[in-house]
């Protein structure tokens, strides 16, 4: 009827999350063995000025390339890149990129990335997998990391997933194992292919 | 103009492919370090009667869930809810479950996922995951675990993943090491979280 296909949802805007924020209130943080002192949760991150939600397509704005860059090489990405990314991921579905923004300087100063893979196995159930975890540097050691990790995997739970899974550093086993991650004797090795960037 | 909108591409048809069938004639196999004797590849299996190939929908008939009863639990997966994830996977892309067939016993003998997950980091680059990797326990030995690995990690390079992982038991390493797969010392922890099943 003339109205843009995109609008009753807010796609395609600045404010468009790549998921539901609804979901994040779901989370009841009393399931996560990971001890939080003060006691804060995704909904009641413990300061005013501090929000836990999806993506946002204006994130581009916010520093979210910049913040990833304190984890690995990002690149020049263009806002076009990012966009189309951005609409990739949510076409595809099983995407839950979080983030934590300070609004006060509206930048994002934590993110953690939940994917979801569709399986065969297990009467064809889902399998979690935790990526791209990170703090901005001057933030770190405030409990954030702990939030942005337990955010996303009572998120796997509430989504259904068996198990959520993820590769880590030698120094970062200790971190992961306060909030519930174990390793499984004789079946926790993870290995890589690297392939040569042709350009 | 009244034409079935799904027969085009024989989709939802028995024959219909998860993915294009031909990208597995673009893969040199002579790009892998693994050693082949005698030598075969995904095109020239070694056998005539053996055929490397993306999933079919109607591999539900050939075993395919069977056999992958050989490598974890399964469950009594129906042929409604296994035609409804061959659905999601290929609407959501990124699913390259590929299989070898016995086409003289039309029975489905060896198979592995590729899964391509989407990243904004290294230029919103591809990271590609090996899973669900098994052969029938009457044709092990004979080389198809190589090939079915080599195939797929071949696919991931094809299709542009900067990196191909996999977590593995302790005595799959070496295994894996020949086909070109590397531990990162002080990088290569795989941890899980399970969730109980509330079923
Ligand atoms: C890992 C990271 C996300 C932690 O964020 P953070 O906000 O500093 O973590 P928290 O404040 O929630 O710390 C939680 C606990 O883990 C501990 N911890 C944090 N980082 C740790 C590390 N590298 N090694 C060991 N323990 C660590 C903290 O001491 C704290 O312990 P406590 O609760 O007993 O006081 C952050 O250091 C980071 O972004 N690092 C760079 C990126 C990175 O390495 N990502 C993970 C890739 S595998
Ligand atoms: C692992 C598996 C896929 C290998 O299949 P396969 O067809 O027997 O393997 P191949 O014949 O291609 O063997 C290739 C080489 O790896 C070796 N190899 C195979 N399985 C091995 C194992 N479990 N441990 C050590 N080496 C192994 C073979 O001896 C052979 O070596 P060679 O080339 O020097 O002769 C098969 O054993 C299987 O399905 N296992 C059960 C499921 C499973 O464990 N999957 C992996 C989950 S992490």
């Amino acid at each position: 009827m003339g109205m843009d296909k995109f609008s009753a949802n807010g796609e395609g805007k600045a404010s468009e999350y790549l998921y539901p924020p609804e979901i994040l209130k779901r989370l009841d943080f009393s399931n996560s063995p990971a001890i939080f002192k003060p006691k804060i949760s995704a909904t009641q991150p413990g300061e005013d000025w501090m929000v836990v939600r999806p993506l946002q397509r204006s994130d581009y704005d916010k520093g979210f390339l910049q913040l990833l860059g304190q984890l690995t090489s990002v690149g020049n990405v263009t806002r076009k890149q990012f966009d189309e990314r951005f609409t990739q991921m949510k076409q595809s579905g099983g995407y839950y990129v979080t983030v934590i923004e300070d609004t006060r300087s509206s930048k994002i100063i934590g993110a953690a990335t939940l994917t979801i893979e569709q399986k065969f196995i297990h009467n064809c159930s889902f399998r979690g997998r935790l990526e791209d975890v990170v703090v901005n540097d001057t933030y770190r050691g405030k409990q954030l990391g702990k939030l942005i990790v337990v955010t996303v995997s009572l998120l796997a739970q509430e989504l259904g997933c068996y198990k959520m899974s993820l590769d880590c550093k030698d120094k970062l086993i200790k971190f992961y194992e306060t909030l519930g991650y174990k390793m499984e004797p004789g079946n926790s090795n993870a290995m890589n292919m690297r392939f040569d960037d042709p350009s």
